[in-house]
């Protein structure tokens, strides 16, 4: 599942932060000039996105006011429909939606009889959310001022990830209602699961028919807003796969403990699943937590000079001491200075406890000796390992040391994304940024996933990325937003964003 | 705190088999000749009793219709209050209300002009509860016919501590309302604290004029429902004392981690506190769980030959496979055999995990590194073993093995309670139970815990137990209830555990 950096940073100053951690913060000024395009009618495109900017606010309010939740089994197959018509509205002349053994996904195509062809990777699903938690309603794509920002569309899924795509989509009804030319061909496949961890994605995106599209690709590219207020965008080159799993421990599959929870005076006399959970999850990490001791576990390969080299030069413009604060943190692992800690971050594989649940939860104490102790753990894993040889490394360890009992209950995840950075999806948004006036920067992987491995991985081999300006924050978080007039020259706001697609499009088609 | 075996088991199937576990079930035949006693008019009073069912039933109601919850701080001086008007209705002659830090008591004594004089230990608090588990009010006492039990009142209280106290202080009515001589002087002392660990206990018992009244006593017993259908009652010698306490493991004590919840992926340069917890758990207790592998722990004595042999008498009438379907258990520890199963259970302190609780909790998985995260623990205490060492030693270990900065937050616990065979207040029990022509057991101690230890430890060095007919079930879980009309022969309803006191009562006379 993608997970921006943003996804568990619920103010804005969190997800700035979160945000710079995952495209490299790195302060540079940008030029007041406008990108000079060379074939295409830069003005009358703008002037269409102006015309049309009402029009794609109310149509994006509309798509919030559906939210589709996979894990609620909400509005799955009213999404798909949804997100079918935007994309006849946009100009696809073949849309459909396909099903999947989960949640519809949707597959259509525009032809612009070009001679390059964009794949194109939305999500029409949306992250939970609690209206009790929100101080604006999160369906309701209510626009607010927020200070030092500016105007905000506050609702699920406004920056993840409804409003990015809703801005793709305006640059085509643009560049269309502007009487231009169509730069490129596109495949479009989208996915409800996303927030659950895709677990169908290769039901769609390897069905004949969509394989047979996408194979003519140049690659495939996500929207995504990318810009903030301290920082010039850069543009990663994958992210990390992720497995996401329970650890369960539990006397009925013991076969020792109770089956139910006891009162705790009877640990004199029974066997307990959580210190049999406790001492299976020490074998897992060293000491400080931070080395994978899991037998046989893939190995990552060491980090390239290539990539050392992004990371030197993207600390060089880097405020580590804001991101410090911003994530209360004073050290990093190790103490590791700031080259070596991103370097770390970059290149290691981590096991994460995300969640410890057992017996008792609430306030104060209670006298039980539970049945079953859960870790929720997460896995993130880089270029080089793949999801089913960790998950597997896992299951013959713990059977190994003789916790063949302990569930490990797979939820989720997929395998790293890695894509080169001569790749066009790559170079169209570098050359996006330069033409700005910017000197962007190139990252080597996410330390956050997303399922781009469906592209990267065989068969289709494909490049796969993020491009988009504009910006946004509080992911999985109350108050989700999308910036819609930036107070901040350095932040483009809805229509800039909206103009950054059109950009990204000449550019690929180059 | 005391918890009886009974509080985590919620179906009365569940209570009967953990009162067995503690008070050792075993099955001889209840003969149906009434007991006979020597002084008083047991008739007049019984007929007493009978006359005065209904209304103590209505004030056993009232009672319940005020819960005092120390968690909540819900009704504590009204509890308090509500206790000293019942001591005093039932023939309390000075009764008054002790402030303390935490809520208050309740101290009353009762001058028979006797020659004897016994201490009585009341809680006037109950559990906290959710109506919504319920099938009937909670707070309502609703007497409703429950299969194979007979008529039984549903409240919380009913059986864990008000309907007990009730039926005690119904017997001091009926024994007045005879015109019969009360047996004996009462020193009675309650508190309000019992169910968050009896924080303030000392400052009630140990006040000058308490522990002055407290002195004269031959021992303080506490009203509880001990029978079951399965097995006759029997009688132990004492308690495990506890220790309830979180570890807490946090980014801002640590100083490494991050002070709250941050985006997974950064596991890879931020260190974790849940990794911190789950590695300093794995130093308290043996790869098994069972033992305790804590430096300069407190040593736990051999058991007794004495108490060996006592295990072994009650093991002879007890239902080892019935305790284990009741359980879901399908071993001991070990796979030790049914005696050394109970030899452990009397004799072996134990460190249990009665909750884990860090990061997210919810169901399936949320992609964060936890700034925090928590072992709720319990750690039972054999007589030889105090209450401060435990904590001492805990602290030292946690300190010695770097883990310093791991918070060791206490909420509660006391001392072990160890009484003699030959006490008044133990002997009067086994006379009421074998003029009823039962061979009752003793049991060396509960594996559960109750603050005895303030009337056991000096300076008072009392005497300390429980007495009581009747049945109930489900404390500290929904639907708690009391008998009140009882189908089985063996097991009394409300007026025949009324009676046991009184019987009580004259056995500590003679």
């Amino acid at each position: 599942m993608y997970r921006s950096p943003r996804s568990s940073t619920p103010h804005r100053h969190q997800s700035r932060l979160a945000s710079a951690l995952a495209l490299l913060a790195c302060a540079v000024a940008l030029p007041d000039a406008a990108v000079a395009a060379e074939s295409p009618d830069r003005a009358a495109i703008r002037a269409q996105i102006d015309a049309r900017h009402d029009a794609s606010i109310e149509e994006l309010r509309d798509w919030i006011a559906l939210p589709s939740i996979a894990a609620e089994n909400r509005n799955m197959r009213e999404g798909a429909e949804h997100m079918a018509m935007l994309a006849r509205g946009a100009g696809f002349q073949h849309v459909e939606i396909l099903d999947t053994d989960g949640h519809p996904g949707v597959f259509a195509t525009l032809d612009a009889g070009a001679p390059k062809t964009l794949g194109l990777y939305f999500m029409y699903d949306v992250k939970q959310f609690d209206a009790a938690e929100w101080t604006a309603p999160p369906l309701e794509g209510r626009i607010i001022d927020r200070p030092e920002v500016g105007k905000v569309m506050i609702g699920r899924g406004a920056v993840n990830q409804k409003g990015p795509e809703m801005q793709f989509l305006q640059a085509l009804h643009a560049i269309r209602d502007a009487g231009q030319t169509m730069p490129v061909n596109l495949v479009l496949i989208a996915e409800g699961e996303e927030e659950i961890g895709s677990p169908h994605i290769r039901q769609l995106v390897y069905r004949p028919k969509v394989q047979a599209a996408l194979e003519k690709t140049v690659g495939v590219f996500m929207p995504f807003s990318m810009q903030s207020p301290d920082s010039p965008p850069s543009i990663h080159l994958g992210a990390k796969g992720v497995v996401e799993l329970e650890l369960i421990a539990s006397g009925e599959r013991w076969g020792r403990g109770p089956r139910k929870d006891v009162h705790s005076s009877l640990k004199a006399m029974v066997d307990a699943p959580a210190w049999r959970l406790i001492k299976a999850l020490d074998t897992l990490v060293s000491e400080d937590g931070n080395a994978i001791t899991i037998d046989d576990y893939p190995v990552a390969p060491p980090l390239s000079d290539e990539h050392r080299a992004m990371i030197a030069k993207a600390n060089a413009r880097s405020d580590e001491a804001g991101l410090k604060k911003a994530l209360g943190v004073d050290h990093w692992i190790d103490d590791l200075p700031w080259q070596q800690a991103q370097e770390r971050l970059v290149s290691q594989p981590t096991v994460n406890i995300e969640g410890l649940v057992g017996g008792y939860t609430g306030p104060g104490g209670k006298t039980v000796l539970p049945h079953q102790a859960v870790a929720k753990i997460d896995m993130r894993l880089v270029p080089g390992q793949q999801f089913d040889d960790a998950v597997a490394a896992l299951k013959k360890h713990l059977a190994k040391r003789g916790y063949g009992d302990i569930e490990v209950k797979v939820s989720g995840g997929y395998n790293p994304t890695q894509t080169r950075a001569d790749s066009a999806i790559i170079q169209a948004g570098l050359t996006v940024l330069r033409e700005r006036g910017e000197d962007p920067l190139l990252w080597p992987l996410l330390a956050g996933s997303y399922p781009g491995f469906v592209f990267t991985d065989p068969p289709l081999s494909l490049a796969s990325g993020h491009f988009g300006l504009g910006d946004g924050g509080g992911a999985h978080a109350p108050d989700e937003f999308l910036v819609i007039e930036s107070v901040n020259p350095k932040v483009e706001g809805y229509d800039g964003a909206v103009m950054s697609y059109v950009d990204y499009l000449y550019a690929i088609a180059r």
